[in-house]
């Protein structure tokens, strides 16, 4: 997808791999299974509903900004669908509709269907082009808010090298370029600014030490991958300047969900006096959410859990439990930040914050 | 081992295994190996120091009480060698050295072996009763504080049904019978007051899917397996009543050093307003160590981050970073619980507050 390099500054670096993108001869959504990452480098085929609302549940693409991404181009693949197999009204409505239930807690999801799918009643080109929007729209801000969040951290920090603790991946392959708490991480180090990235596992599906790390080896950035257990201590022993985490969902008052184990750094940063930042888009902030109270936790398969790679870890019949998703409340949070700026909720409090930056 | 039993209260449930054992004919020391476990239940027979080191590092046995009890019987280990090997003076301080710093952060490992050989000057025998009192003493320990802190807790919450958090292993498997942490939970479920008990898994070894659950299977406790990164959200939620986990050395001031993962928990129940407790035998006090600061953190290789089974989890090269403890800070820690009582060092901070339960 050559335009989207158009949303480069001259001096940023290349595009070097995209975890979605519409291929348009034969048409079709491909996408970097991330289920095989990091053993083997294979993409999707996606031309049907069910194959991406499959890929969606298991996690073939993830993030929030890539599955806002993933939803207003699933609209597409069912409207060719819909074509191919004559589908009526309603099919084509319930599928869609199960493109954006696949997953409940990251709004861009349903964000993104239904923003294609405004642009249905233009014909199947218009919401193309709605969707390719999305997709240029979220590289550009994520380069913004990199910008951004970078200038933020080392004016707070007064440091000219930061040391990083991150959660879950939040990089090139959770977006549709670049990366948000990544990206941050991707800006400071083309300044020079990045001493050492802590990168958690991120258990139970392991997107951290697969995925994170992954990027920070093809980008040269020196990392470690930690136990996610070990953030907290990390944190509260001085090893680390800030911590940098993406989001699902930006209440209207700053509360975050993110994946689980997020909320345990930002207790530890409040202790230990650091930043602790959440980056994302503005097509993460949803104001209709007045606070995390409200946001509605996915809870995933156990087995997630309590198996690894197929085999059991614990005895026979071990329950799992397996939210996915933890809300880190907005007093925790130093900065959020999105292309459009910077709040400080921990400093400011106010039950509206994220209007000034929701664009 | 019958005379463990002997420690036992009339309705104390009986002894079912034991993770470390002497045995007199002929005389080896006798581990229950952990790392096969929950797949096998098999068991290593210790007749020299080389395969009882190996033991301790690779986390054959494991569990500051029972390393205690192991480093106690691994002097007479040591002395059987060197009378059958003919080892000199210096060639068998050599041995027992490497026993006593096999392992460093637990304070129990060198307080057993130093235990044991304070008795050598009145022969092998004098100096297998010490390590027999010492595995005696552990138990009897163990049932006592576990009344205690059944009773602490009970008291402290006002609940009569209990839903608690834990970490890492700290039952049978941890000591010599019957467990610190995971004891107060046994014995607050033979009192009809365990509702759900939610065992973290404990990365990178997984002490807790596979030992924790391994052994609250055994006794019927119902529970479930979450990743650590769960733990903090599941107490911000609401979902416990109380965490508790058990110690690898406790300062004077009641800073406690513990499994990686631990001060996630004693955050998020400082935030919740909810018990953090600590639990352990006497000798894991270190009235010598006045605070954390002091307290070396034991860091394992890296592999045992970046792997999982043997097969690699991360792209060839990342390196991993593996503390395999941390320090909660006391004034988190509404209370620490040993044999001889309670002290509250969140509401009653004293630099020695220890000295008032470390018998």
């Amino acid at each position: 997808m050559a335009e989207a390099d158009n949303h480069r500054q001259p001096d940023d670096p290349p595009v070097q791999f995209r975890a979605l993108e519409w291929v348009p001869q034969p048409a079709h959504l491909r996408l970097l299974d991330q289920r095989e990452l990091p053993r083997r480098e294979t993409y999707l085929q996606i031309t049907e509903v069910d194959a991406l609302v499959a890929a969606i549940v298991t996690l073939a693409v993830r993030g929030a900004p890539a599955l806002g991404a993933a939803g207003a181009l699933g609209v597409v693949v069912a409207l060719e669908q819909a074509e191919r197999e004559g589908w009526d009204e309603s099919r084509l409505r319930a599928e869609i509709d199960r493109i954006r239930d696949a997953r409940p807690t990251a709004v861009n999801l349903a964000w993104g269907v239904d923003e294609a799918l405004g642009r249905r009643a233009d014909g199947r080109e218009a919401v193309l082009a709605a969707a390719l929007q999305i997709v240029a729209d979220d590289e550009a801000a994520n380069r913004e808010l990199s910008r951004v969040g970078a200038d933020w951290l080392l004016a707070r920090t007064g440091r000219e090298r930061l040391r990083i603790v991150t959660h879950c991946n939040t990089g090139a392959l959770a977006t549709t370029a670049w990366g948000t708490a990544y990206g941050i991480i991707h800006e400071l180090y083309t300044r020079g600014a990045v001493d050492l990235v802590y990168a958690d596992e991120t258990r139970p599906l392991l997107q951290g030490a697969r995925l994170t790390s992954w990027e920070l080896t093809r980008d040269g950035i020196e990392h470690v991958v930690q136990a996610d257990g070990a953030a907290a201590s990390t944190i509260l022993r001085g090893l680390a300047d800030a911590a940098i985490i993406g989001a699902d969902r930006i209440a209207a008052n700053a509360d975050t969900a993110n994946k689980i184990g997020s909320v345990a750094l930002a207790l530890a940063c409040a202790r230990a006096g650091i930043p602790f930042v959440v980056a994302a888009p503005s097509s993460t902030v949803d104001l209709r959410t007045p606070s995390g109270a409200q946001i509605r936790i996915e809870e995933r398969d156990g087995a997630e859990v309590v198996t690894f790679d197929g085999a059991a870890i614990a005895p026979p019949g071990t329950r799992g439990f397996n939210p996915a998703f933890d809300v880190t409340p907005a007093d925790l949070i130093a900065a959020v930040v999105t292309e459009h700026g910077v709040v400080e909720p921990a400093r400011d409090p106010d039950p509206r914050i994220m209007e000034r930056i929701a664009g």
